[in-house]
């Protein structure tokens, strides 16, 4: 029976998604603007890719350089703990190999703002900045859920410590939030009976 | 400079963590009492690991068999995602290979209330039942963090068809939770400057 209870765990991240880290590594991004439109160019790739259309990637804000990508994996890897936030914080942590961001001047750019559990996952890395495009009511327009998030979710983090930045390039992160739905793509919520 | 880049993510689980759910997965936990009595039993093994004081597991309620098995492994794997939560959630829907599991009869075990990030984790992954053991008032006792749940945290899931059953077997997983302050353990919140 043993032999069967699975030790370890692999996330393979799509070709495409470090083919992309690999050609930005090198550039810049100055202001949170740049920051965003990479979130949000994850977003439409994760589109084209068979993903979810989120999009989200770890900045270190002193220097402009990137530092890890995600994108929506929950239906590629089969998991609901891989929204696009949750994967650039676990391979920014996994590259830096620490638990803890916190002393580091790390922005976190989403290309939508986080539902409830990348909230806390934001939250417990101790990223300093989170940067976000569209917002949960362009999620929720689409049919995504949000979660029970309190209703001022970043003052919620701003009272903890972390800077937050909303709206950044919204209009351009709301068209491939409705590309994604226009082009059939599945609105995955947990299904309840 | 791109060979630099991860393609991958592999979290490995303790051996001792593995060996319990083989010792386990055999016998049969009736109900909610047995159920979270496994997931303290976790808890305690963690912290005589080396590991954060919380343990959880995912139970099929129909047949009351084990299917997977977490504890908090954010010091020991190096990550602030791993809260046991979701090293169990994480484990149920990989050996199952789906990413919602709201059409089974399955039930998640956690020594204490989740925190704001596995109450997101809870929802998405569609879990038809949590069972908690602490509170999370019992968890802040300590000096850890449950960051911004909303007040109600059992009735967000509950209106979201999510069954909740909360403090069972509290004053044993209380007694975890004391232990391992009372052996040095680190409280590991993410440092903010």
């Amino acid at each position: 029976m043993s032999n069967a209870i699975p030790s370890g765990y692999q996330l393979v991240r799509p070709e495409w998604l470090v083919a992309f880290q690999a050609q930005h590594e090198g550039q810049v991004a100055h202001d949170d603007e740049a920051r965003a439109a990479v979130a949000i160019a994850l977003s439409a790739l994760s589109i084209d890719n068979g993903g979810g259309p989120f999009g989200a990637a770890v900045f270190d804000h002193a220097n402009g350089r990137l530092l890890s990508v995600g994108c929506n994996l929950v239906m590629p890897a089969n998991c609901s703990l891989w929204h696009a936030e949750m994967v650039a914080l676990l391979f920014a942590q996994h590259s830096l190999q620490r638990f803890d961001l916190g002393p580091l001047p790390l922005t976190l750019a989403t290309s939508c703002e986080p539902c409830v559990m990348c909230l806390g996952a934001t939250l417990w890395s101790g990223v300093a900045r989170v940067v976000s495009a569209a917002t949960d009511a362009d999620a929720r327009a689409i049919g995504f859920d949000e979660g029970p998030k309190p209703a001022d979710w970043a003052g919620a983090l701003r009272e903890r410590g972390v800077e937050v930045v909303t709206e950044v390039k919204r209009a351009e992160a709301q068209r491939e939030l409705q590309r994604y739905v226009a082009t059939g793509g599945v609105i995955y919520n947990a299904h309840r009976q």
